[in-house]
């Protein structure tokens, strides 16, 4: 009983992403799911993203959390377009919440949807959005043993960023280590290393954005 | 359905959870459950209480990870009294886990266990191990929003660590909003400030875990 329960979440789950897949393809929209452990960077990564894009690209942003909104007022001085989930303690958004989300966005302005999941770096791997990309963003101050610990969501990810690269001096991380763990688990994945802080790096992460969009 | 199934697994955890308290008690042995994000340090924090304890205590470790055995191999080096749980993808530590660990440990010898649970600041929070205490490590680089972001592991905790003290200095982390936001959650909580790195603050660790064990 158990199994067909979560079974049936899982399927409607995915009916739900692929709707909102067709919405955003309609609408030539890239869609990016970031997911992360709580604190690796995400909300500054999307308002470093909106600052430096914002002459070229309408970005909507939809944030994930269990409860606050502490994140989504702190984009709102950057750009409107911007909704809170608030998953009510739920560790993951799933597509029905991203649903009803991209209901109070103007779609049709849309270039980019950022959407930033709840800060865990397991449970939302498994829920399809309906976005294009999967991205994980690693900081170097976890430490460089994540891929090892937490394999899947390395797995499913399109691109792997690793942020705070300005602590890089200050730790232990060992980048070659990373890297080669990185590689087994997905080899064809790419790792843009990168600082919000000091701006190093995030050329890169602008154009790999800018490269993936649609109009 | 949904719901009933919710709430089979839960009374079953909890079930197992008091038999666990049982079997801790009859042995007095403390037992504390660590809560946090992957990488804000409760691998090291242990490591630190072993070596400083050892000649006082002797300590079990129940490593739990969806996968690998690279933390208990890493305390393996300080004692043989560890065991590793992998989860097999499960974001969090159950009840009935922790009773197969505790089989493999000589319990009879043990004054303390410390219990790793996976690294996620959500899942966990619901699921009674059987443990004396729950103790949440914040680490500074996360950021000082944490309790605003997750406030359900700090109003369920006992202990609220504050770890990577050292990184204080080069950032923006506000100790104040911080302290303020843990009050407001949990006002009989309290916070110990340390760095398993460079070592200020563990004392006051060392004598909370003294200062509760039973034997």
């Amino acid at each position: 009983m158990k199994i067909e329960v979560i079974e049936n979440v899982l399927k409607y789950n995915k009916d739900q992403a692929e709707k909102n897949r067709k919405l955003f393809k309609d609408n030539n929209i890239l869609v990016l799911n970031l997911l992360s452990s709580p604190g690796a960077g995400k909300t500054s990564l999307i308002i470093e993203t909106i600052k430096k894009l914002k002459s070229k690209k309408i970005i909507g942003v939809i944030e994930g959390d269990i409860s606050s909104t502490y994140d989504a007022e702190k984009i709102k001085k950057f750009t409107e377009n911007v909704i809170q989930i608030n998953t009510g303690g739920t560790c993951h958004l799933n597509a029905s919440m991203v649903a009803s989300a991209v209901e109070k966005l103007k779609v049709s302005d849309l270039d980019i949807i950022i959407i930033e999941n709840v800060g865990n770096l397991i449970c939302p791997v498994g829920f399809d959005l309906g976005e294009d990309y999967k991205i994980v963003i690693s900081s170097v101050n976890e430490g460089d043993d994540k891929p090892v610990k937490y394999p899947p969501v390395f797995i499913k990810s399109d691109l792997i960023i690793l942020n705070k690269v300005d602590l890089m001096e200050i730790s232990d991380f060992n980048q070659a280590f990373f890297e080669k763990k990185v590689s087994e688990l997905n080899p064809q994945s790419e790792i843009i290393k990168l600082s919000c802080k000091t701006g190093t790096g995030l050329d890169g992460w602008f154009n790999w954005v800018l490269g993936k969009s649609k109009i």
